[in-house]
């Protein structure tokens, strides 16, 4: 699975990025899905969508507050319907400290801190509140009774919900070991699609006994190989960036034949494409496209 | 799943239409896949595309020749693999009388008809020929040895797999009853897509000893329903359907906030929509959509 976000001059242009995943599927899996821990949201919402429009873009349309909104009401309901699986299929009482790390869909970081926020004091009001700190800040009736809309755009709120969560966040968001000690450890995960469309499931990390070390070593060799790659990211200033994008506009506007302006100009190097990078050398006739890839 | 199918106005334009498709997956499946037996063939061809092009359009770009000729070597080179897998896996030399139903990918019927052609004289070409007839005619050295595309271009060819293949094509597609006799017949599946993707599998139809009256009437008035619906279809003037493929195109270039025509025009009676149908009432500010439904 792989994604790609570009997005028009403007605040919401620095989200965008790029990413891609792979895994495969089989017995005895280090990552184990726990079977019905699962729940799902959808709603009918323009919070984030690429309209069909006469002259078409890449640019999605973004409804900042509308977004927002969907977002942390999709992580509420699926925590909710969450909680009440983990009640009805296992009899246990669940709340956000029983995981050792949360996924979380991101936007943007802050966008993530909030919803870790959400789910804090949908703890709180469920009651469950040893794991929190400095609950005194959540009782205000304020944040209890009014419409949780309301709270979402709310500095206070956000604010109080920070405060509950600080030390949670803080275990959460600092480095850990990989090490020996991973096996066992519980995984929460909340997806979203904007339109939109939520999921929460979990997960554990087992690993075989006679296996351990090596598992392990082959995680931390994973997750390493992944940094390094992010470590090689081009530091490209924000001017340059939007300069590419334009080459990229232009690009998708052009009538064919059409020859890319990178190529034309040998941006090849700037771009700085890692090895055997496919990318595209033509627009032909009749808009084909023809690509080729850097050397090895 | 469903597809829906709009050409631009042309020879292509009375090959479009549309369908859906829903399937239960379950234990003692009526329909059942043999497994291991399915092949697969990819190709890189521009025989069929949309392209990314300034103006866009709900129309691909259809290249006749190199579409029949990718079709074709797409349904040669999977079933030559699937015959391999066969003999493989069950030491089984199948042909093409060892199906009771072939269901193919149908751009148009006379297509098909070549494709069940291809496969017979590649029967006939692996010494397989008691199922096939007059084959005195398959034997002019011409097609065994001439590249096969011209083959596929070839009215000559055509013709004559066309009479190799003469007795097995009535048989199958002759209307056969749905009856208690259904249990056991075997299926062979050709699914291709334009890029091009091609996939060859076989299934066998299962049904279990208590239920099989049951099954075979449930099929029966599936199939029934089907045919039911298919003839409620209205019957449209070519003249016609180009004046409403119309109204659509103005839709797809207008600019937001757009009413569709056929809205304002109170056309809806016209296009004779299914109880319950949802149509595009409006496109809003910002092209959003706007859906409502037919009565009940």
């Amino acid at each position: 699975m792989a994604d790609i976000a570009v997005y028009d001059a403007g605040p919401a242009r620095c989200t965008g990025g790029a990413g891609a995943f792979a895994a495969l599927v089989g017995p005895n899996a280090v990552l184990s899905f726990e079977r019905g821990l699962r729940a799902t949201y959808m709603v009918d919402v323009y919070d984030f969508y690429k309209p069909n429009q006469p002259v078409p873009s890449e640019y999605p349309v973004v409804e900042g507050q509308a977004s927002l909104q969907a977002y942390l009401t999709a992580v509420d309901e699926v925590y909710k319907l969450f909680c009440q699986k983990a009640e009805k299929l296992r009899n246990e009482v669940v709340n956000i400290s029983d995981f050792d790390a949360m996924f979380f869909h991101c936007p943007f970081t802050r966008l993530v801190q909030k919803a870790f926020g959400v789910l804090a004091f949908a703890d709180f009001k469920r009651g469950l509140s040893n794991h929190l700190t400095d609950t005194i800040r959540a009782k205000p009736s304020a944040f209890l009774l009014q419409p949780r809309e309301l709270n979402y755009m709310s500095r206070d709120f956000a604010k109080m919900t920070a405060q509950i969560s600080a030390k949670l966040w803080a275990q959460k968001t600092e480095p850990s070991p990989i090490d020996n000690t991973l096996g066992g450890k519980r995984l929460l995960f909340f997806s979203y699609g904007s339109g939109a469309a939520a999921a929460m499931f979990s997960a554990r990390i087992l690993i075989l006994e006679k296996d351990t070390r090596d598992q392990c070593t082959q995680i931390k060799q994973s997750a390493n190989a992944a940094v390094a790659l992010l470590e090689e990211r081009l530091c490209v200033h924000p001017k340059r960036y939007n300069e590419i994008l334009a080459l990229r506009e232009k690009l998708l506007s052009s009538a064919a034949p059409y020859r890319p302006e990178g190529v034309r100009n040998n941006l090849t190097d700037e771009f700085s494409l890692f090895p055997n990078t496919y990318y595209l050398m033509n627009i032909g006739d009749k808009y084909r496209r023809y690509y080729t890839q850097t050397s090895s």
